[in-house]
């Protein structure tokens, strides 16, 4: 009753490696140690062709020296079945990778910033040379969520991806929160402890969020989405008040890439948005647990409802976890004579700017302490034709305070709104503002 | 710089459903209302070339009455380049499957129960007659959780495998958790609910659960698992005593199939276990935020580390989801003339009993109250080589308690130490013994 393995042909797939930092020396490592379990999951050994690095003086444990070579478009051009490009950086990698598509190469990617940049002309070389680009390492590291997103969903329509997939951010906003600790402190603490860089602004601006937003939304909605179509706000303006703000509220500060379909009242699409903001998040919500370090995305689609990936973002291990799985899949299509899926881009979808993005408002106001103020306060909400949901008058005299959560409602109106409150006399100041996204309802 | 999409060609890709249920309408009804998307995902335009049913005479809205069949079995062989089994049950299911491959079509099913008892010949027909065989929906519904185990962690060593995989059960225990209520009056309200089925063993000993561990558990370790070696305990004896014995110690009590891999050592596999059983669980593991009737599986592999996957595990739109994820990438694979992932069983590790998992245990005991009672005690787990990690002595007299919770240990010697706690004369009574499971260390 035992089925029949596939056989293990002897021919390698052969594997060259572009980058030996610690992603790239983990890949080589493990496609050596476990070449018994790769030859039997493939169908056929895979051999390690060369690697390429920038210095190659440096010590590579676990490395053959004979395979390092400085020559990286050499390598990269040299017909392997399958290229890993772990390089980082967008016009050299992209050199490498359309080289290695011409020569006929598949290729398995970390880079982010390329594919955000310009993944059309890698998906578009690939489709014209007859090869797969695979990239689950490119967002939320370990997690497997790419290939879900390409294949397992491919029967679904997704309506909204809600994505915690920085994870210096995220640690940064995890201990301001079980702390109580300032941002700068924090921030200080995590450059020490190696979680952000010594220049944390890619991190903390949410630049490096909005890469990952743009291609979740792009395969969420089959439709092209570029990094600089992504409205990006980061995180370094939150404050130890907001926090606690949030908590009183029963609320989390998460910062989230958030892509949604832009729905009119018949049905239709209208187009997509795609942002990065730090957002208000219930405690109840599956995102609002997701701390430290670690990342998640929650997706909801029409059919399959709510769904949740969750694990490690980066890390040397775990991206090679995922880059591995690539290599695999790469490798068992070479084996078979089959494709991976190809680019899904097909919808045309408008990407809208995000004054038409639909969401919520938490505003907390510094008020005169005087009759009428919540009255002239709700009137401008109504005239941008906000409605409020929860109202909460605070304090008296000098410390008379309204926090404030709205409906939904787009978001340029909700930011003419504070616009006008910051205009009116009864406003002494607008302490915080800050969307609130995963709530149930409008 | 518009990369070419993959032309959509004219001939259809056609589809054979065998069931009309809830499941199987869904499956027809998506695939009619969506054909545009599914064309330009798959490269060719999707065509149902039949459905059949128990019931012809049953009115189905949304299906084309011209398509419906009660020739299951000849529709099943028809040649269509997709079958999609939907009719449950073994070996009707297993005779249309087989004969559908032997026709050459790829085949995608739901069938966990067939898939436990006997994948083998599933698998072995598949590389015989070069077809696909997909089965994401018969585990955890939406959730898309075998094609990562299958490919996207293809590189990786899994470790462990800790899943919440039947709603019933977990909404039973989260509403026994949330308001305090007991096992039976929960159950019949589950039942009205329409939760639970009017004959619940199924799901509330375990049986629904232990399938799906077997196919988790051949997925994650690439061995050989059939349903009957999965040790298997339900929920029917877990009282509201012991979900707030859990709470007190900050544990909730979740129905978790387990698949671990068993390692000597030296860091060697000696085989692996795989069970089902309700544990405790730290309110502080992602899987204790899991309530009602959501299903999450969570994963621990060598380079990824911690992963979990969250959704809806059951439910018409949930599964018809999966399955046509499932449809989506058979039908890729018929224009690409690629195959997906095969089988991979070869690693052969021996699925070793119960007695040999390695666990740990909470229990509760009705003590004499008298000096030398603990040390007693203590001694018997000692004599069975299990070291206690947390001892806590409650009340005087009649009322005298103890609760520990021991380091990690073979089930056999600790349910060793529980059968010679019960033999004690200071051992009034075990009140409550439960595995813990999710806590880290040792």
């Amino acid at each position: 009753m035992s089925a029949p393995a596939r056989t293990v042909r002897d021919e390698p797939i052969t594997i060259a490696v572009l980058g030996g930092g610690t992603v790239g020396a983990e890949v080589v490592r493990q496609i050596t140690a476990q070449q018994d379990d790769f030859a039997s999951r493939v169908g056929a050994p895979l051999r390690i062709m060369g690697v390429a690095v920038r210095d190659a003086n440096r010590a590579r444990p676990g490395i053959d020296p004979e395979l390092i070579t400085t020559d990286t478009l050499g390598l990269a051009g040299s017909g392997a079945d399958i290229v890993v490009e772990l390089m980082g950086g967008i016009d050299t990698a992209r050199e490498c990778i359309l080289a290695a598509m011409a020569a006929g190469s598949s290729v398995v990617t970390a880079n982010k910033a390329l594919l955000a940049a310009d993944g059309a002309s890698l998906y578009s070389a690939a489709e014209e040379h007859g090869v797969d680009l695979y990239f689950e390492a490119s967002v939320a590291g370990a997690i497997p969520l790419l290939r879900p997103l390409r294949e397992s969903l491919a029967g679904d329509r997704v309506l909204t991806v809600l994505g915690i997939v920085n994870g210096t951010t995220n640690f940064i906003l995890s201990q301001m929160e079980e702390r109580g600790a300032d941002y700068a402190d924090v921030l200080r603490e995590a450059q020490e402890l190696g979680y952000a860089e010594a220049d944390p602004t890619a991190d903390v601006e949410g630049h490096d969020a909005a890469a990952k937003a743009a291609i979740l939304a792009e395969l969420a909605f089959h439709t092209r989405v570029t990094a600089d179509q992504v409205s990006c706000e980061g995180i370094s303006h939150v404050t130890l008040a907001d926090v606690e703000a949030a908590r009183q509220m029963g609320f989390v500060i998460k910062l989230l890439a958030v892509a949604e379909r832009n729905i009119d009242a018949e049905g239709n699409d209208r187009g997509v948005t795609v942002r990065v903001h730090p957002a208000m998040v219930p405690v109840d919500h599956p995102l609002a647990s997701v701390r430290d370090a670690f990342n998640a995305v929650f997706i909801v689609a029409e059919a399959a409802g709510e769904l949740m990936f969750y694990g490690r973002g980066a890390g040397g291990q775990p991206t090679a976890s995922a880059v591995l799985g690539d290599v695999v899949a790469a490798a068992r299509n070479r084996v078979s004579g089959g494709r991976g899926p190809g680019e899904s881009i097909y919808a045309e979808l408008p990407v809208l700017p995000l004054e038409q993005a639909m969401t919520r408002y938490y505003v907390n106001l510094d008020v005169a302490d005087r009759p009428g103020v919540l009255a002239t306060i709700a009137q401008a909400f109504s005239d941008h034709g906000v409605s409020i949901q929860v109202v909460r008058q605070d304090g008296h005299g000098d410390d008379a305070g309204l926090v404030l959560r709205t409906h939904q409602a787009t978001d340029g109106a909700l930011a003419d709104t504070i616009d006008a409150l910051r205009g009116l006399d009864a406003v002494k100041q607008v302490v915080g503002v800050m969307r609130v996204e995963g709530e149930a309802g409008s």
